[in-house]
Order: C-alpha cells, then structure tokens, then sequence
C-alpha cells in the first residue's frame, strides 16, 4: 500500500495504490481517498490513516482513481517542520572532512522546499556548488515531545518516503558554520513519489541510490545509517515538538559532488533518487530566471 | 494602532488597539477586527491588512472589545517559518567570544516555539543553560524571494513586535556547530505584546531591554544592530522564500547569561523583554514535568 497525492500543486487529491481488491490479479491500481480524508496530512496520519484505507479497500469502498496525466505532487500535505540529520553515515562524514557524530546532528529547513519527486527542480540563480542528497525521510504520525524510549519513538513513524536534500555548498558552509542557507532554496527537498505505511516497511537495510544523467552516484543501504530513524525521532523529540506529519530527513550516504570525485549538478541535469521499496524519483534542475545578478547576493 | 489577538490558544480572535474614533480623548481603546479578518495572518497581511484597519476605524465600523481578563497571544498566527539572526550586536558577538559577521547568520527554529507574551515559558526538563534574548522581531508582509534590492525589502515588512529567543546553550554548541538543538524548545520564542505596522515604526533607533526578577539585563539600541531589518529581509529572501506572515527574529544585544556576567535562567524566574514602542512582555518559567531523566536526553 503506497499513499499519493496527485494534481497540481497546491490542489492535490490523497490517493492510493493498492492490489486489485476483485481478487482477480495482484496489480496495483490507484484509489481515491476523498471519501475518507481531505488530504493525506499529519490529522489523518495521526488517525489511523493507514488502517482505515485498509478497511476501506477491503469494503471496496474507495473508488478507482486513473493516474494518466496527473501531476505526482510530494506524498504528505505541506508539514510543520523539516528535520533534517547530517553526517548520518559514516562513509559520507569521511568524504566531507568530517568526524562521525555521537549525537545526531539536527538542523531544519524550511518547508517551503517541499516539492513533488517529478517537478523541475530550481537550481539557485547564484548557486555554483549545487549538490544531492539521497536520503531515507521519515514521516511522522503524531505529535511527540520528550518520548521516554526508543521503542515509543518507533510507534510514532507514519510511514516512509524517498528524498533529495538538495544542497548548496558554498552557501551551507558559510557565515557561523550554521548550514541554513544552503539547505532552504525553494523546491530543494523533492520528497516522494509514495509515502509507504510504517507497518510495510522495514528501515533496517534499504537500498539507497542516486544517478545524475544516468551515471550511478550514491549506492549505499540505510542498515550503515549511524542513528536509526527510531532513535533519531526519539532524539529529535528531546529537543522540539514533533508534529504529526512532519518530515524527517535522516542523512546521506558517500558519493555526492562535496567529494570530490563527480561535478556539481548544473541547469538541464537529471538527478534521480531511489531509496528501495519507496520509489524512484526523477527531477530535471531548471535555472531559476530572476532579475538579480550573484553580486547582489 | 497595535494589532493583537485575545484568547485562549488556538482560538485567538484578532483585534487592534486605537485611539477613539469619537473624538473626544486620545485614550487607546480595544476593537474586534472579526468584521475584516478571522486572523491576523500572512493573506490579511498581504492584502493590505493595515490599510484596511484604519479605514474601518475612520468608518467606525469596528465594535468595541472588553479586553479584560483576555489571555494575550501572539500578535500574528502560526507562521510558515520562524527565521532567526545569530550574532547581530557588535557587543553580544564579543561577549559570545565570536567575530562581528560580515554576512548575517541565519538559522531557523520550529514554528512550535511561538507563544503569548504573557505566557509561562516552558524551562525544558534536562535544561542546565537556558537563556534570554530580547530581540526586535520583523513580522513579513508579503511572499519574497531574490528581493532585487534593500528597498525592496523594506515594502516587504508588514511591521514589528518584540520578542524574546529562549536558547539552551549547551545544545546550542551541540553536534557540528549547529544551534538548532538549544533554539528549538516549544515556547522558547514568547512574541508580542504588538504587532506594531511598519508605517507607524522607526526601527532604526528603538531601545532593546531585558530583566531577570526585576533585575536589568540587557539595555541596548537598534541602531546598534549590525544588519538593518530590510537589510536582513533581503539578505534572506537571497536564500530562501519569505512567505507572509513569517517572523524573522533580528537578533540580541550584549547582556544575557552567556557572557558569564549573570547567571543562567531557572524555573520560577520571571524574564521581561521590552523594545520601545512595541509593548513589554512578561513571561515565568515554569519547570517541564515528564518521565525522563537529563541522562536519557
């Protein structure tokens, strides 16, 4: 069962794909959620989302939605917050000169960089070190502050969604070494294309992958993750109140330009991100046209 | 004119304070802004919120409002983001043992931590350094992004209130340098009393001051401040999308606890923060009561 929303953005309707419930074949078929829920969004996460589209299938209650031509827009209405969590692989904190952390480290960016996993995705007008990030998102599925364990920080992940981090590296290592800057640009977090329920998915040992016009990237699995996406939540809800449907962003792996070893992307590439079981997503950088020079930046 | 809303959290009714329109003194008195707006928010901001204020007043169409025994909230609803400037005192940089920016610093907190002026502030469980910051707060009147240049950005600016940025020190100077940990507790940014319109503030040369039991703290001057408001919008708006109704924390004079000249907050303290002309708040901390130990943190 993978949750999607589809349509224009800003006008997405909560979808669904889903085996056949005629019991004829195991194909997947998209269903329309309206009849359970405006959107797919931290209310309905934090209510039983997942079971009742369950029941709901197995009723026949939700009609037959066709997906041809509709726009995949991100897999989670517009959260409160984005977390995100740096240096969370070992291999990655050894390409970027950095130690491997003992504690998460925790930054966010804003929310206004959630976009859809197929939408052009704007490369910064002045930007010159314009890097990706595959990584596994987590979304949360209630409100959680100072969660006592590990294992009731578990009981509060909605689901599972494939992410891009874009990143500008001039601009994240910059004025206080506070990295806000170049995680914030508009449509710099492409998240999707399906969010998949908590209950379907094990995080322990995804696969985690990334190509830039087609050239292999990143190849790594989340079972090198340093802190797992339970105790990340747990950690992060130690901190700041987690909001059903928050998104949390839990690092990558080795193989991002910052290395060295590829360029940085450019206007007219393809970057594609797959974490195993949650999707490919498939973004082309389109150069954002604005009446300022990088002086005035 | 003063723009605030009254009641309970969550169900906050917009109001504004005035002179009497019948003439007959300069008394301020209380009005409902419910036959304008259901909030004070980003869409009434950016439609000529202000404007549309003065008129209805002139017309007295406003009905009178009792403000007595009314909570406080904060003077502008939920924002999209919360975006705060580290280090914008020449002073507070060298107590802080940091260089004076040549860029302003930029890091965001969690749209969670805004409360009441008058509210208790929450003193977080496992807390050892927790901190004042009086700040002069923007409050964003309009979507921004690549504003083109400083001017531009000032007709951005719907208007001022005072705040105050409560932060952990010791999870501030967490893991790779990132302050987000120490700036993120959930009532650690108390704003208000007003929402002051740019069109009736001066911010170049207001008084900035704190007090801990009475006692002073801080006591500074915005012309101090390294960045100027519109210069910060449009230094921001460089990076990400300012969207109406975000609130934009401009950063804090010398004279809190990190300089080693006083000691750090505890439960049961009462801090008060005052920019002038923009209302003086009051806030007591009040100690977190949960099930887990600074060990589990």
């Amino acid at each position: 069962m993978k949750f999607l929303r589809l349509g224009d953005a800003g006008t997405e309707q909560p979808a669904v794909l889903a085996a056949g419930t005629d019991g004829t074949d195991g194909t997947e078929r998209a269903y329309s959620l309206l009849p359970l829920t405006r959107d797919i969004d931290g209310a309905f996460l934090a209510h039983d989302g997942a079971a009742r589209v369950r029941a709901a299938l197995a009723a026949g209650e939700l009609p037959a939605l066709d997906p041809a031509g509709l726009r995949i827009g991100p897999p989670v209405a517009r959260p409160r917050s984005v977390i995100a969590i740096g240096l969370n692989y070992a291999d990655h904190a050894a390409e970027a000169g950095a130690d491997v952390p003992t504690v998460p480290v925790v930054f966010l960016k804003p929310t206004s960089t959630i976009a859809g996993p197929f939408d052009p995705a704007p490369y910064p007008a002045a930007a010159g070190k314009y890097d990706w990030e595959a990584e596994l998102a987590i979304v949360v599925g209630r409100d959680a502050h100072l969660l006592p364990t590990v294992a009731a920080a578990a009981e509060c992940i909605a689901g599972y969604a494939c992410a891009n981090d874009l990143s500008e590296r001039d601009w994240q290592m910059g004025a206080a070494g506070q990295w806000t800057k170049g995680k914030s640009s508009p449509g710099s977090t492409p998240l999707g294309p399906w969010l998949v329920p908590a209950d379907e998915t094990d995080p322990a040992d995804l696969r985690v992958r990334s190509w830039v016009n087609g050239e292999p990237r990143q190849d790594s699995r989340t079972a090198d993750l340093v802190f797992s996406p339970a105790e990340l939540v747990h950690h992060v809800s130690q901190y700041m109140l987690l909001e059903a449907g928050d998104v949390i962003l839990t690092g990558t792996p080795a193989g991002v330009a910052l290395s060295g070893r590829f360029p940085y992307l450019a206007p007219g590439d393809t970057v594609e991100v797959e974490v195993e079981g949650l999707g490919r997503q498939r973004c082309v950088l389109t150069a954002e046209h604005v009446g300022v020079t990088s002086g005035a930046r």
